[in-house]
């Protein structure tokens, strides 16, 4: 029963929460070496879902995020063995500071407490969003998909077993269940803490409006690079191919470039040229037609949209207040770039532009916990609240405030 | 209409959110001067509102929780310039680092954008919770209770007249129209960032199983003091009597004694004879009444119960362990005490207690923004996302990543 999977989670993070650095790294090496040890059976029971996912008439992208071999699996542990490397959160002291009447006042990071995780396809997730819950002191239920759901099991039989008794249920994953699996988890209030969905845009819209327990989450990246009037044209081309054709399937790759008009004719034609080299479809406003024959007039719906795919909108805008204001009505709030050689208009990018991540002359594709320096993440959030951005550790913590007095009582 | 108040405020947010603190200053100066200004008004409109509550045969706690005078409308002016002073948390760099690729990764904290206020009697709260809100660079829509709607109006329309004209709508005041009125603000997703319920837990718990958009919110506050084997008795009498009786109707103060039996022939009757001469009511489990003759047999239902009045329960525990598990069982993760002279079992209860706020040797009543070096709060937070205890500017901003680079793109 769910109920009792949550009182098994709640009772293991009571012991894993006060648990020190050292006991959780070297769990974690454990469960890393398990999986390594585990690899013939996690490799038969992936090829039967494999099969089971051709067999359904899968699409071939799908079964390769789902596909493991020894490689991808010796990755999975090289994964987990990083995150037990990385900076414990759990007793950090954000503040400490003393009050006039004498008393110490510290606010200090402890774990979240039971974390649900509801995913798709991947499999390497399970192995690393235990991994990441674990050393911040949680305790995970995972709820990942049907299609991975035998290479799931073996994964986490994998993990559990390498965990120390008392905290082997800070891992626990449940049977996929559907659409009911996931109302049940959203909706246990006080049993589970925060839930992270991790999937496309029609799971996590389910999630969000059915949700009684907090969501952190992540919808979509409808990712922009304005090009400012004086831009080092060379620089912004390797930033557009780069966010655009390293990877178009993700949520940090380029979805739209917008170029200032000021400064069109000189830009936009060799960036536009280079895109279609590498094997990009443009889809242009009117004045981008006019510089580039090559591209095919935009519809309405192409700007604001999530292609994933090797197509691009692109827009002449006038000047900053244009992209600015593109950027206000179709961003999503995930990644905005500008290339500029000017420092100023830089400057008023990074301040007005309202994203998780704001870039200034780089690429979008940077936006990514390794890139920027956390680790392992377990997503990106886009939404307001708790956090933004990449979710490593620090994010799967919250915080309690300390007093300690020496008999003092309020006036 | 609702929907336009929210892009009014949305709008607002785009020029406050780029305000200097300077700026904003001065704008709250203004606000404050102007609550002085309005005074004759205020108080005027103030007193048709106690008139009718009075009419209602509304309870003189909650009349008095209703009326203002001079003083207490100078008090109110007064917290707004105390918030012009704090320190501006927006544009502060929370983290600075350099990539190895050579990219400058900053972390910067960013206003949260729309925020509900839903409250119930208090009409100081529309002051303060306007300045809060506008020096931490948000819009606030603020939603009354019916009780103080004359009242709210003359400070909100003091308040706005005072705001520049491009941030005005910052602050929004909304007739009160009773649960659906709620409903609407809970549910608009992406038009407000941030729900604060401030009221009763019934107004608390329709929120929260209503809400889309996310809540930072407060139930209760069943808060414990342990008074360990070996503790000062001088010591542990006046953080009891200042916990329960300084102030018996907060959030803060003391619901429930738990004391070691090792100990409790020494420590539990010069306790309890000092709280019954306050006039405080005790309800013991057995133990306590063998040693409190005073004592009534609490039922099981005082124990996590939030009296809110000179009631208190009372209980002979097994140890520090006893303690915990009580306080695991009945805490509602508000505020919890320790008095002990032990160092290790401080030590303990700091670690394992999971609570917004944990107290060694001091009153559970200074858990309170101002009481902790925060300034004014908008409430207390024992929600585990995004904050946790007093919620001042920090807690009501959120962050970006800003990424700076020279041309970098990801291999």
């Amino acid at each position: 029963m769910f109920s009792e999977t949550c009182a098994r989670a709640r009772r293991a993070t009571r012991t894993l929460a006060v648990a020190t650095t050292d006991e959780k790294r070297s769990a974690l090496r454990r469960c890393a070496a398990a999986l390594s040890e585990h690899e013939a059976r996690i490799l038969r029971e992936n090829a039967l879902d494999v099969a089971d996912a051709r067999a359904r008439g899968t699409k071939d992208a799908l079964v390769d995020r789902l596909a493991l071999d020894a490689g991808r699996l010796s990755a999975m542990a090289g994964a987990v063995r990083a995150i037990a490397e990385q900076d414990d959160p759990v007793g950090e002291t954000i503040e400490d500071r003393r009050r006039p009447n004498g008393l110490r006042v510290r606010r200090v990071r402890v774990p979240l407490g039971v974390i649900g995780m509801i995913y798709e396809a991947r499999p390497n997730v399970t192995a690393e969003a235990a991994a990441l819950c674990f050393m911040a002191g949680n305790a995970v239920i995972l709820r990942g998909g049907s299609d991975a759901k035998r290479t799931n099991v073996a994964i986490a039989e994998a993990v559990r077993g390498a965990l120390p008794d008392d905290v082997r249920d800070a891992v626990q994953l449940l049977a996929d269940s559907g659409r009911e699996g996931v109302l049940e988890m959203v909706r246990a209030e006080g049993a589970i803490d925060l839930v992270i969905p991790r999937g496309g845009e029609a799971l996590i819209r389910f999630v969000t409006e059915n949700a009684r327990v907090p969501v952190v989450q992540h919808y979509k990246g409808v990712c922009h690079l304005f090009v400012d009037a004086g831009a080092d044209v060379a620089m912004a081309t390797e930033i557009a191919k780069n966010g655009k054709l390293s990877r178009p399937g993700v949520c940090n790759a380029l979805e739209c470039l917008l170029v200032d008009a000021a400064d069109a004719a000189r830009l936009l034609p060799p960036i536009a040229r280079a895109l279609v080299l590498g094997g990009c479809e443009l889809r242009g406003c009117e004045r981008t037609i006019a510089l580039v024959p090559e591209a095919k007039p935009a519809s309405p719906g192409d700007f604001g949209f999530e292609f994933l795919d090797k197509i691009l909108a692109v827009r002449v805008v006038d000047g900053l207040d244009g992209a600015l204001a593109h950027i206000r009505q179709f961003g999503s709030g995930h990644t905005e770039a500008i290339c500029t050689s000017d420092a100023s208009r830089a400057d008023r990018f990074r301040r007005e532009v309202d994203a998780a991540c704001v870039v200034v002359n780089a690429s979008t594709r940077f936006h990514d916990g390794g890139e920027l320096g956390l680790g392992a993440e377990i997503g990106i959030a886009t939404s307001r609240l708790h956090w933004r951005g990449p979710m490593g550790l620090e994010a799967l913590t919250t915080m309690k405030w300390i007093v300690d007095g020496e008999g003092q009582v309020r006036t």
